[in-house]
């Protein structure tokens, strides 16, 4: 077991109507000056965008709509800040899913600094304080409401990095599961396969305890079974709250704690598709994850193989009771098929052209070289052209 | 799934050789005066107590010894008041096991108030601040170092009290399990007891979640796997370390977030016996939890015998791979007895003589009647009865 340094200060407030319950009493803790920063009309349409204007009724709002997905530094990040330094904000209101919610945290952090945004951004210039954050998250996937980290994209460079800093965990995330009954499929499907891939990408690594396994096989069991029930009836409350809070547990580390590293090469390969296409990042992910392990059974020898054969095997075990590593892979890749998921590239309109320009960027920029299995530049071309 | 509000802000540093390298740097973060609260010899043996007064040379420290098993009210937590408040002490630090945290947390909240620390200790007067603690936790049991609880005792009385505030979550808390390599076999089997305790406490419900299960019956099947290893070998690291991190997680809800309360009737009941006779308390909890299952099947009826009937099987199912609820009561009791846990109440010096005293007062001061299976006097004197 691993040593670890660990602390997620944020507190949750969980369940169907804890916004009306507990908006009002959380930001009054705050300032009156509060930055509310969303994405597109979603929370106009659904009516709470207007609840959130209305129990904040005693604030000076401010406002940064039309965020987008894979959260772009211009001019999201960078409208962000001019308006927290313009305004002297005292919180910042996330409204929104995990694109909104990295985004906000980007707009803290370099808020705080007087140095460029992007050296905050990739931490050339360290991030020393952050406006307090509180958000409302509506889309059960990243686990951005429960971590400390954003994924922000610049499209100029087709580059899309992840920016850390203990200073930007939310200070209260509600998490009412009622907004995501209205979800387009989808968005419900791309969440799962992005708390999925988050839980596999801390499950395969070489030093791991019981504990963990158990918690984190039977946490996509639980995503597993619950997404069918979504699927047949999208407001079922209890399916809907058990797949949030899995996705919000997914990327805090407390699935893994005392496990080693696994270096989470299947989201530095993903990074490349949604840098230089722009799709939807849960997808990305389930696209690569049965191709990654099958190829890791294939690069692999002598203690590093047997190693990966008794993962990959004991994940299919534990989470759809197959017996071999061929099986499992079968099996993730069968059941994201089965629940609706584009699973290969051409479907997500991506073809060959630029696959050793995006083995080439993740090789140099994601360091996969040290990762539990290691990767280099043919490696990564190989598992991408497997997800053609 | 029922709704939550979770927090918790304790930063955990675990691992071995984790004092050494960072209790120096987190405790510059705070003032000079130091209070130290330790109990019995042991930490002075094991040179845990000279290597943290090494660590500390450039604090003013105080000190209070002798903190007991089960703390008590009088003495120690009215004497760390008074040492606080003479001392306008800055940080507490606690070194050792449960007992000696859930004192020091007592003694942190009623040190900031002009009350009476017994109104503290009550609840009567809130809690609305608390002197920081920091601890460095000896004994993989109680999980006081991961939440905001602590109990307490008082002699004179035979009350077992738990005193709760958001306020005494330790700041911080250094886990080293190799401080777990030389503890009596005797404390090392009450707190594997201890912990399996905590979680059946939550697992134990009407509503409850599929994440939660896998998380709990993985726990105490990864409990049951190491204590016989480190039974065989005392020094057994990653067994020590496993089983330290399934104790720390036992209390602070993590193991059960949207499951319904229990009513933790075991704990109820041992309090009653700790609370009259002073034995271990994981020891007691031993002795009570087959015959708390037992029970539950025979005073229940309609839908809420099929939930207790469901619950005590698929606990047995899940851990030991039992197939009935009579397998499953017997599979815990077995386990016990089988790692040299003393199995009745003879085995612990108490007799018939105060059951009917106990079980009043339990029924009188612990709110039985509103568990998942409720408890009147008859069903707590039979429990007790059982066990002898």
């Amino acid at each position: 077991m691993v040593n670890f340094d660990y602390q997620t200060p944020t507190r949750l407030i969980f369940g169907r109507g804890v916004v009306a319950e507990k908006l009002r009493d959380v930001m009054a803790q705050y300032g009156p000056r509060v930055l509310i920063t969303y994405g597109g009309g979603s929370i106009k349409r659904s009516g709470l965008y207007d609840q959130v204007i209305d129990l904040l009724a005693d604030k000076e709002i401010y406002e940064l709509p039309g965020i987008a997905p894979n959260p772009k530094f211009n001019p999201s990040v960078i409208d962000g800040v001019r308006l927290c330094k313009e305004h002297s904000i005292d919180v910042i209101l996330a409204v929104g899913g995990g694109s909104v919610l990295d985004c906000t945290k980007a707009i803290a952090g370099a808020a705080c600094s007087d140095a460029d945004p992007w050296d905050v951004v990739t931490g050339k210039v360290p991030t020393l304080s952050a406006i307090p954050i509180v958000d409302i998250i509506t889309l059960a996937a990243t686990g951005s409401e429960y971590d400390s980290g954003a994924v922000i994209s610049r499209t100029e460079t087709c580059d899309k990095l992840a920016y850390f800093s203990r200073h930007v965990f939310p200070a209260v995330s509600f998490i009412d599961p009622t907004y995501t009954f209205t979800l387009p499929v989808k968005q419900t499907l791309a969440g799962i396969a992005d708390c999925i891939n988050h839980i596999m990408e801390q499950y395969f690594c070489s030093e791991h305890i019981m504990m963990n396994d158990a918690f984190m096989t039977g946490a996509v069991r639980s995503l597993v079974a619950n997404v069918k029930k979504v699927l047949a009836q999208p407001d079922n409350y209890d399916a809907r709250a058990e797949i949030f809070y899995a996705t919000t547990l997914g990327c805090n580390g407390i699935y893994a704690l005392g496990n080693s590293a696994g270096g989470w090469p299947m989201h530095a390969i993903e990074h490349a598709l949604s840098g230089h296409y722009d799709i939807t990042h849960g997808e990305g992910l389930a696209i690569i994850t049965p191709r990654w392990m099958a190829h890791i059974l294939r690069c692999t020898e002598g203690e590093l193989h047997e190693q990966a054969v008794e993962r990959v095997t004991s994940f299919g075990r534990d989470v759809f009771g197959t017996t071999t590593a061929a099986e499992s892979i079968a099996a993730i890749h069968d059941f994201y098929k089965s629940i609706g998921i584009p699973m290969t590239l051409h479907d997500v309109c991506i073809d060959d052209s630029r696959i050793d320009e995006m083995a080439h960027h993740v090789a140099v920029n994601e360091g996969l070289e040290h990762a539990w299995v290691p990767l280099h530049e043919a490696d990564i071309a190989a598992i991408l052209r497997d997800s053609l």
